[in-house]
């Protein structure tokens, strides 16, 4: 077991070990009934079935309260502190079919005002910017409109205002300083900001003013937020937020979290066919220093950066996946040739998700949420 | 010189050193040649004469911008948890002296986030409801509708929230803990509240996108969450709010500051003449056992609340407040004299403010601002 990784909101470094997660901040591993039970509701989606989602808090429970008739609302979000990357798409994508699967609204924010407060370098001006820029990727995706509200935290920062003091009225600077690791170096802003990522799981609830169940799809370092908004939710008489943690989407130097900081080792929505051909090129696979030496002791998916890209996103066949590591540990298929098929397989998503991008630009008020 | 006394935001006990609480604080005791300069704008203000309104900072500063043509804007305010006492008139009253006499805009922000976050007891409800009832004796006293700005944090909190996070940004929970004096058992609502206090300084020169001085007059209490606006100001690009400090309204008990918690030594712009009668004859006065005794050695008007409620505000003759005074120290008018006059003047006081309060309940609107 690797403990010297670290998983926060804000700081993902080192290998992960995600079972260790589990345990470290007490949540529920996705098991084979639970997975049985939501294959009740259509067909598994890749991400489950393949443990890239793999982790959750009260999923029983809301499928519970959903069997009864008592339908929950989708929550997730962006911290717009650069332009979307695949890794983002991803989470995205899972949470649409949830919405489609379950029929359900969903609250997408963007945390504007949280990206300002950690980034020395990002103006409030520009974290907006970078909020209505990364909405076009939102809306490409293909979100029911009807049931979909975008909002920017601070564009919406009177309904959620009330619900966020509420929150910050039951947690000390104690309880934040030993979630987040928060010390007395850090600027107020950050430590209240917490009960502005709490608020949206609370919304509906304000809204219809009865309890009305949440679930927030995520990645397994936005946890924390969400264990304070679950530890506070009884005290208000808001139901508990219940979670589906994915995985973090790998870098491209094999690292475990694509960053956008680190812009040669991520494919963004934006990148040109020449940019992506580029990075896909450099990227780490694992593979042996020469092709007579792959071709003898084979290569390694499980670091592989490109195979991990296949296996997130770009090849939903399971059978094809599993074709595809089986050739590559034995040496048939070359590194070249899968960074070939993954290059032309990015270029033709993006092609088509560069054309949706330029259509939602016409479409994002239909999506926006603000203040009244 | 008396250590034994705390002045925070929240906090005011034991027997105040003004002058001590002047260097602590580091402002400036309003001196001779200030008050010389003041009178030059229109007749001294008696709280300005008598010293109540005694330490400043900036307001050279602030008189030389409106000497050369560019004009302060005024931002006062009330932490509404509870009804509105006479203690809270005084500084509204100098402050509307203050706007009729430099004709300025007013902002005037009622903090039913604060007072939410910061006591135990109070729902989001309550301070919202209590702060419509306290707006009601601002208008009562006359301010200009038309450069009258009145808030709720929370109806308002769209316009104040980018400011307070750029305020936020600049404040660690270091600085907030020295200056305030939190420790970590505090929310963290309450720990990022302070950036909320200090956007109403810097509002102004927001919404004209130029640097506009503005000039706080308020309690000496309140002097930490504006040491804080004043330091992080130059970072943002905005003046540093210039302020005029006064003294505690003292408490009905002899203490040094009237408190909405101890209804019984407080005097209530509500309160019925029986009410205030009572209040005022079990007012402390430092008199002496007896009449017998009172008129050989005489009473003490500097410990004597029924004298310092003429002194801060029902006496504004200064020649008579001096009579009054060299009359109680020489045994020559006794307190029940004292008691009845004052109570008599509250209640004619109290008559017509609440006349001017009722009619207030039409013209709310006229001075509200709230999110557009």
């Amino acid at each position: 077991m690797n403990n010297e990784f670290k998983v926060t909101p804000w700081e993902v470094t080192g290998e992960i070990d995600y079972d260790l997660l589990v345990d470290k901040f007490g949540t529920r591993k996705i098991d084979e009934a639970l997975l049985e039970r939501m294959s009740k509701y259509g067909e598994l989606h890749p991400m489950l079935r393949r443990g890239i989602t793999y982790s959750h808090r009260d999923m029983d429970w809301i499928l519970d309260r959903y069997d009864a008739g008592d339908k929950f609302v989708l929550y997730t979000g962006r911290g717009p502190s650069g332009n979307t990357h695949i890794g983002h798409l991803v989470t995205w994508m899972f949470t649409k079919h949830l919405q489609d699967l379950f029929d359900t609204k969903l609250y997408f924010q963007m945390t504007d005002d949280e990206k300002f407060l950690f980034n020395e370098n990002l103006a409030l001006e520009d974290t907006r910017t970078l909020a209505y820029d990364n909405i076009l990727d939102v809306i490409a995706l293909g979100f029911d409109a009807k049931r979909t509200r975008i909002f920017l935290d601070t564009e919406c920062i009177r309904t959620l205002y009330p619900i966020a003091l509420k929150v910050a009225k039951k947690v000390t600077f104690s309880t934040a300083k030993a979630v987040f690791g928060f010390d007395n170096s850090y600027n107020i802003g950050t430590i209240f900001y917490t009960s502005i990522q709490a608020a949206p799981a609370f919304l509906e609830s304000e809204i219809q003013k009865r309890s009305v169940p949440c679930l927030i799809p995520c990645g397994i370092d936005q946890d924390a937020h969400f264990r304070v908004a679950r530890d506070v939710a009884p005290l208000l008489g808001y139901p508990k937020p219940a979670l589906l943690h994915n995985k973090m989407f790998p870098s491209l130097m094999g690292g475990e979290k694509m960053s956008s900081s680190q812009p040669d080792t991520t494919i963004f929505t934006t990148d040109t066919p020449k940019a992506v051909k580029k990075k896909i090129a450099n990227a780490f696979t694992g593979g042996a220093v020469s092709i007579e030496e792959q071709r003898k002791i084979g290569g390694k998916p499980d670091v592989c950066s490109v195979f991990k890209y296949e296996y997130f996103l770009f090849e939903p066949d399971d059978r094809e996946i599993n074709n595809l590591s089986e050739a590559c540990k034995k040496g048939e298929i070359l590194c070249g040739e899968c960074k070939k098929r993954l290059t032309e397989r990015i270029v033709r998503f993006l092609e088509e998700h560069q054309r949706k991008r330029e259509k939602a630009r016409e479409r994002v008020e239909e999506f926006m949420m603000r203040d009244s």
